[in-house]
C-alpha cells in the first residue's frame, strides 16, 4: 500500500470529513480536513488483517483472556521504548479522554487543582471542567520557536490546591519530544508539589528520525506518583477502536483506579483488543517506520510552504503530525485569519484557544494525509494570504 | 445461513468457550460451553457486511454524526416495541454494565441501598458494590413454578435508605416477561418508596412467540424517575462490540448522566455504532424472528431432556435463552449436583448463589447454541444423573 492513495472517507460517518461542514462551514465537496487527529491512511495490513478475520468468523461475543494482548503491549514498550511494562499495571480505558477522565475521578476531588502546561491537547480541560475540578494553566514560553518549560514561574503559581499534572509527551500542539533534562525538571515540580502525574505518551510513536521519546516511566523517583497513558490509537489510526492503556505500578494508586474502573463496569471491546494486539507486532512496527519517513516528506512541504507566507510560522515538528501555526506576525485579528484559512483556502483546522493559553495567535494543521492534499493546503494557504506577499 | 451450522469458537479469544477450562475446569476439547451470555451463532448479515465494509475501508478513525444511529433505535423501539423515543433523550454507553454502573454513580451516593429482585443478573450486584453502595435483595416467591413478586413483603423490608431499583426485563434469569399489571405494580413501588427505577430492557427482544414484552416507558406515571435501558448486543450476538443505550426522558436525570458522561470522558466505538445501525433494520428484523423460531425449538428439546430428569425442572422461558434450572428436587447438596454437571457431564454453566437470594439450588443453562449441541447437553445431563432414573 501507498500512503500517496487517496481515499474518500466522505460518508463514512467519519467525524473529521463529514462533520467539517456543519461545524466549519467548510464545504464537504471540496474542503481539506486538517482537524480532528486521525490520519487519512489505511491502518497497516496486520491489523486490517485482524478486522478481516473478525468479520469473516461472524460471532461477535464476549471477548476473553486478555494475555495475549498485555503480551504484546509489553513486547513493544521493550523494544520501541526500553520501557519495561508489568502487565499486572495495565489497565485498559474505552481510550484515554476515557483513560485522562478516570484519573481526574480516581485520584482528585471536586475544586482540586489540575495542572496544565499550555497551550495542550484540548480535551484535557474538557474532562477536567466537567468534572468540576479547576484547570491550572501554566502557559509555556516559547524559546528559539519551541516550547519551554518554565517551572520556576509555575511553582510561584501553584497555592497548594493543586492535586494533579497532566504532561502531554510528545507535545500536543507543538510537536516537542521533552527531553531526559526537561522530565527529571517536570518529575521534580510534581514531588515538589505533591501532585500526581499522569503522562500522556499517546504520541510516543509518532516521533521524527533522529528524535527519542524517554518514557516517564524512566525517570527515576517518580513512580510513587505516576500513570502512564499510552495506546495504539494515534499510532495506527485506530482511534475509533477506542481503545487505551493506563499502566499505573504503585500499588496504593493501582487500586483506587481499580476501584472506579470496577464501579462503573468498564471493559474494553473486542475490536480494539483484537486491533491492537495485531498492531503491537514486528509488521505493525515496519509500518510506523515508513509512516515516519512518509510525515517527514508532509512536514518539509507544509513547512516550507506555510513559512514562505510572511507572517506565518509553524513550530518545528519533533513528533506527531499536527502542525502549529502562529498568525500573530500577519498582525491581523483571530476572525481574520481564520476566516481566509477555513472559507477562502477552505481548510478545517482546530482554534489555538481550546488548547488554552498561549494558544490565541495559532491553529493547528494536521498534516497526515496524502501529500498531494498537503500540497494542495499549501497552495490554498498561499492563495489566501497572496496580499502578504 | 443455518442455525445449526457448528462454529468453532474455540481459539478466538471469546470468554465463553475459551475460558471454561481455567475457570470451571470443563476441558476445553469436549466441553460445552453453556454460561456466558452470548450466542454460538453469527451476527445476521446485515451485521457482518457491515464489519466487512469497515475492514475495505480500511481506515479506523474517529467516529462522526450518530445521526443515522438514533434514528434506527427510533425506529426499532416504535416499530418492535410500540415505545415512542426522542432520539435527545439516548445516551450511548459502552454497554449496560456500564450504563447500570453509570445510574449508580450519578443518581445514588455510597452507603445507599439499591434494590435487586433476586435471583438476578449478577453484574448488577458486582457493580452496585463495586461502587461502595448496599444491595437491597428482595428474594423473589416462585409462584405456580415461575417468579413472582411479593411487592407488599418488600414494602416492610424497605428502610427509607434505598434509592434506586434496577429491575431486568425480562427476567435474567427465570426467563418471566412481566406483565402490564406487574410493571404497573413495580412503577407504583418505586414511587412508593422515592426510588430512581433502571428499567434493564436488554433482552426485550428475545421473547418467545405469544409473548409481548411490555416497555416500562409505556407505563403511566413513571417518567420522571425512569432509566431505560435497551441494546442490540444480546439481541443480534454483538456483545464484543459493547455498546449500549441508556434513554431518559426526564430533564433533571438526564442533565445528572449527562454530567457524569461527559466528566469521565466516554464515547462510543465506531464498530459498534456502525454494527448497530446495520442491525436495527428490517433484515435485522427478520432474523430475530428466525431466531426467536429456532431457540423455541432448542426450549423444547432442553426442557424435555432435563424435566425428565427426576428432582430437575427448568423453569419455563417466556423469553431469554438463559434456563433456569432448579437441583432442589434432587435432594443433593450445591457442590455434589455441580460436580455433576461440570467433571461429568463437561458443561460450563453459571452458578446460581452469583444471582444472589433464591439462587441457591440452580444453575443456568444458556441454550443458544446449535440444537445438536443442546441434544447432546442432554443426554450428558441424564447420564451424570442416570442414578436418579
Ligand atoms: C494527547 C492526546 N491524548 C489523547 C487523545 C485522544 O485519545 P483517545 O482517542 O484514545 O480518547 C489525543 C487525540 O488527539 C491526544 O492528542
Ligand atoms: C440483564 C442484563 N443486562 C446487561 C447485560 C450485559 O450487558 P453488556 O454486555 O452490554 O454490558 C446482560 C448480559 O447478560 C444482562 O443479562
Amino acid at each position: 500500500m501507498s500512503f500517496d492513495e487517496i481515499i474518500d472517507r466522505r460518508g463514512t460517518h467519519c467525524v473529521k470529513w463529514d462533520m467539517m461542514e456543519p461545524i466549519y462551514k467548510v464545504p464537504a465537496e471540496d474542503g481539506l480536513a486538517m482537524w480532528v487527529a486521525d490520519m487519512d491512511f489505511p491502518a497497516p495490513d496486520c491489523v486490517q488483517r485482524a478486522v478481516r478475520d473478525m468479520a469473516d468468523h461472524g460471532i461477535y461475543g464476549y471477548f476473553g483472556d486478555d494475555g495475549a494482548y498485555k503480551s504484546a503491549i509489553v513486547s513493544w514498550m521493550e523494544t520501541r521504548h526500553g520501557w519495561t511494562v508489568n502487565p499486572a499495571h495495565i489497565f485498559t480505558t474505552h481510550g484515554l479522554v476515557n483513560g485522562t477522565a478516570m484519573c481526574v475521578d480516581a485520584f482528585t476531588e471536586p475544586g482540586d487543582g489540575i495542572v496544565l502546561f499550555t497551550p495542550v491537547y484540548h480535551a484535557f480541560a474538557r474532562v477536567i471542567k466537567a468534572a468540576d475540578r479547576q484547570v491550572v494553566e501554566c502557559e509555556m514560553p516559547v524559546v528559539d520557536g519551541r516550547y519551554a518549560l518554565d517551572l520556576e514561574a509555575w511553582d510561584a503559581q501553584m497555592t497548594g490546591s493543586e492535586k494533579m499534572l497532566v504532561l502531554c509527551s510528545p507535545h500536543n500542539p507543538g510537536g516537542r519530544v521533552w527531553t531526559r533534562a526537561e522530565l527529571e525538571a517536570v518529575a521534580d515540580f510534581a514531588r515538589r508539589h505533591d501532585l500526581i502525574l499522569v503522562s500522556d505518551e499517546i504520541h510516543h510513536d509518532l516521533v521524527f528520525p533522529g528524535g527519542t521519546h524517554v518514557p516517564m516511566a524512566n525517570i527515576e523517583g517518580i513512580e510513587d506518583r505516576l500513570v502512564m497513558m499510552t495506546a495504539t490509537t494515534k499510532t495506527f489510526n485506530i482511534a475509533g477502536s477506542h481503545i487505551g492503556n493506563v499502566v499505573i505500578s504503585d500499588p496504593e494508586l493501582h487500586k483506587r483506579f481499580a476501584t472506579r474502573m470496577a464501579a462503573l463496569g468498564l471493559s474494553p471491546n473486542s475490536f480494539g483488543l483484537h486491533m491492537a494486539t495485531a498492531a503491537y507486532s514486528p509488521e505493525g512496527a515496519d509500518w510506523v517506520d515508513d509512516l515516519m519517513t512518509y510525515l517527514e516528506g508532509n512536514r518539509a512541504v507544509f513547512d516550507a510552504g506555510v513559512n514562505a507566507i510572511p507572517g506565518l510560522r509553524s513550530m518545528p515538528l519533533e513528533a506527531t503530525y499536527l502542525s502549529w501555526v502562529d498568525f500573530s506576525g500577519t498582525g491581523m485579528e483571530r476572525p481574520e485569519f481564520t476566516h481566509r484559512v477555513e472559507q477562502e483556502a477552505k481548510i478545517a483546522v482546530n482554534h489555538g484557544p481550546t488548547f488554552g493559553k498561549g494558544g490565541e495567535t495559532f491553529l493547528r494543521f494536521n498534516i497526515a494525509t496524502q501529500r498531494a492534499r498537503v500540497e494542495e493546503a499549501v497552495e490554498r494557504m498561499q492563495r489566501a494570504f497572496a496580499d502578504l506577499q
